[in-house]
């Protein structure tokens, strides 16, 4: 039976409107199976077998857009559900419908960050958001924009550190004389050797500060790595200190080692890709007091604070130093005096030049959530990572590999040690195993990595829908999978 | 009255689904008012009025989700509807319904694209992608990755052309004798100095070469420039040629610059973010001839495909430059033969770490147009400038700056020269007022840029939606401004 007083209206709708209603019933239905713990997490098929599943050839001809619904529902079918509560393998997971909204009306609004008249709306946000981001942070006379990821993030501190140490560098190139050496911890991510590799010093001139049991800098390791590094002719300019490392989130002592970095003249760079987040929590900021002392920090909303990638703000503590880093006034797009934008051009701040709209998402979200929910979040997720640790203490077989400090717990499980054997090359062997088999049957997602010398179990609570009957389930399944 | 049929199945929706259904409704109005001329571009205001109207606080209470609808028709209603057939601004415009179907899904799977097993789908399709746009540029062994926008896929370039020429930079940095020099034409885009910059060589190694009448590198002076930098003891590595520049949409003789490129065995990077268009076109791929011989090339979906930002491709013509350029192999991600993703992990291949998912909008878009779709919008498009340039020519008081090659027509107006003045700078005052008055009528918007010496106007076609009368509309209305 057709209902007469929705007949009429479905008439008139266009195929793109019928398309977008059909597909946020489709959307509706998916994410309200975020819920439901009888769907898989993932339903993994090697490259090949997928491929010949998806038969993604592109066509010569077009299709007709309805027939893209059948595609959508075989995408999100085949896709991993980062959504769903045992998800437990990335620094993101969870959904934010909020959030979401705010991506749909990204993609309907279509323009980039580069300038305030063609993007007036998501420029206005962009600056409130950063604006508010730095004052959580302690910076009282900030800037700073959104980048495309916490790698891309912390390569503009790098950068900076770059600029103010060596200003010559943006038109001359470095000099022979330069020899910048900049300092991060062994455990520190990847993207900062990479920024070194891009910036033209190298990875050589990463100088690794060994860590303390918990992973974070050591501070007296940092002083004498910066002294011999001066005695070798090398010139100190930047220390990139960790808030939540990504292996098993640890934290580095931000005040001792800011403390070192101005002994030194050293920039400062915070990478709080991950642990920024805290900054809500009235519970757990601690563990970036003297984050305020920082130049520059990397914070990604798209992780710990649930919005969809990529949303990463970077925050400089000083006026004017993207700009005068990265500028090239380039005059065929930025009209300075010449028209009313009153200085709100984003784009001389950033290494892109167009530049989607990431900020508009997080809006929508904070909108939804206000601190105080963001402040829930970090909180239920840390309880979450402190219940588990102690799961894994109590139950046979399980071994705490690192003390939790926030919302990553580091294990491995090996039921009975080896007879004569290396105990642990066994766990290493039997956490991928294991990990294996749990992706392979997809209820569980859940990544590891080496850490102290074996590959370990990595669960990263990032869900707040996640439960303590959720993680009693997996330390089940992992028994069942060895 | 509420139909007995519907009543029952809306009780049962969440508020989440019931958010994603209005907000489709909203959606589809919106996209509706694309294609009616009686709604304005734009409603600019400067930016503390619009923040008076919008009130942007973030607070610190969350607000109930079905609230968020009113903002979301607040934000469409002050945004630049750059999906309207009169917005001639960017080198991006229009809106591709298939494309904004793809944007909802990635929000909806929320997933980076590091590793295959936490985005199988994508990455299958970012595969394929890749694999089809290499053909169509002539790379039958290539590889490559997307990256967030032209400027960094032109700085992935550079980075592969500085590792083919000075492979121990990723290592040990810049060496005093190494002395690079690379190439552009005086209109190339800005990003390739900043990208300069960033590597650490300086935008001074940048040497900007000569363009003829039309905006496309001479070869001559390609040639000369080279010689003579070698002469000066620096080391020309790297020219990169562009098809398509920002300002007169002009091409670079490939074949010519890839010849003196050989010669003295220097990289060919092709900024084609622009232009790579043009390949779908039978009609106009002549004007990339030579394209295959390029060893990396930038090619942005997003501009005159329709594609929602960022979708920017990087090509590279031998597989392995990327990772060999970028792979830092970080073990916590990345798990070798460990696990069955054979090889299928993109993680290495960028600058990034965490990386949204840009390959599915361009999927869902393929899948409506075709080949045979693209080709037609380039030729639409196309044949739009080309109809506006003859009414430029005919018309009294409109000067054709340039000879248009593809879909952007520079041009400016002056009804009467000036009595004893300097004609050039009252073309450039009138080209800016004239402007700034359209943008704050918002029936039309059309950048500027400064062009052989004055400000001038820059039409840009990318809505194939856009007519031959909202043409002779706009120079009505640039008349009437004036």
């Amino acid at each position: 039976m057709t209902s007469p007083d929705i007949a009429p209206a479905a008439a008139l709708r266009s195929p793109v409107e019928e398309l977008l209603r059909k597909a946020a019933e489709i959307a509706g239905d998916y994410l309200r199976g975020n819920a439901d713990r009888e769907l898989p997490v993932a339903r993994f098929l090697p490259p090949d077998e997928l491929r010949a599943i998806l038969r993604l050839d592109l066509p010569t001809e077009g299709r007709p857009l309805d027939s893209l619904l059948g595609d959508m529902s075989q995408v999100l079918h085949h896709s991993v559900r980062t959504g769903h509560p045992r998800f437990l393998n990335q620094l993101y997971g969870g959904f934010d419908a909020a959030a979401i909204l705010g991506e749909w009306i990204v993609a309907l609004t279509n323009t980039s960050m580069y300038t305030y008249e063609v993007a007036p709306v998501a420029t206005l946000m962009e600056i409130e958001l950063i604006r508010r981001m730095s004052l959580l942070a302690g910076f009282e006379n900030g800037e700073g924009v959104f980048a495309p990821g916490g790698s891309l993030s912390n390569l503009m501190g790098v950068l900076a550190a770059r600029h103010h140490a060596f200003p010559h560098v943006k038109k001359e190139g470095l000099k022979p004389e330069d020899r910048p050496a900049m300092f991060v911890s062994t455990e520190a991510h990847y993207s900062l050797e990479r920024a070194a590799a891009i910036a033209g010093f190298g990875t050589d001139s990463v100088i690794k500060v060994a860590t303390d049991g918990d992973g974070g800098m050591r501070v007296d390791a940092l002083e004498s790595a910066v002294r011999k590094a001066q005695a070798a002719g090398r010139r100190p300019f930047l220390v990139a200190a960790t808030s939540g490392t990504t292996v098993p989130g640890a934290f580095d002592p931000l005040s001792e080692v800011a403390d070192v970095a101005e002994r030194h003249r050293l920039w400062l760079h915070v990478d709080a890709a991950y642990g920024g987040a805290v900054l809500f929590s009235r519970k757990h900021r601690h563990l970036v007091d003297g984050i305020s002392g920082a130049d520059s920090i990397a914070w990604n909303p798209h992780k710990m604070m649930g919005v969809p990638l990529s949303c990463s703000a970077t925050l400089l503590s000083r006026k004017g130093a993207l700009e005068e880093t990265l500028g090239m006034h380039a005059d065929y797009l930025f009209h300075g005096a010449d028209d009313d934008s009153c200085g709100h051009d984003l784009g001389d701040l950033s290494v892109q030049c167009g530049r989607r709209v990431d900020a508009l998402k997080l809006w929508f979200s904070w909108q939804a959530l206000g601190d105080s929910g963001y402040e829930a979040r970090v909180d239920r997720l840390f309880h979450l990572a402190r219940t588990f640790r102690d799961r894994i203490v109590e139950r046979p077989g399980f071994r705490l590999v690192r003390e939790p400090q926030s919302a990553n717990v580091c294990f491995r499980y090996l039921p009975s040690a080896p007879t004569g054997g290396d105990r642990l090359a066994a766990e290493s062997e039997a956490t991928v195993r294991i990990r294996n088999r749990l992706l392979a049957k997809g209820r569980f997602m859940i990544n590891y990595a080496p850490l102290d010398g074996a590959a370990t179990f990595r669960l990263v609570l990032s869900n707040p829908q996640t439960s303590v009957e959720d993680l009693e389930a997996l330390l089940d399944e992992i028994e069942a999978a060895a």
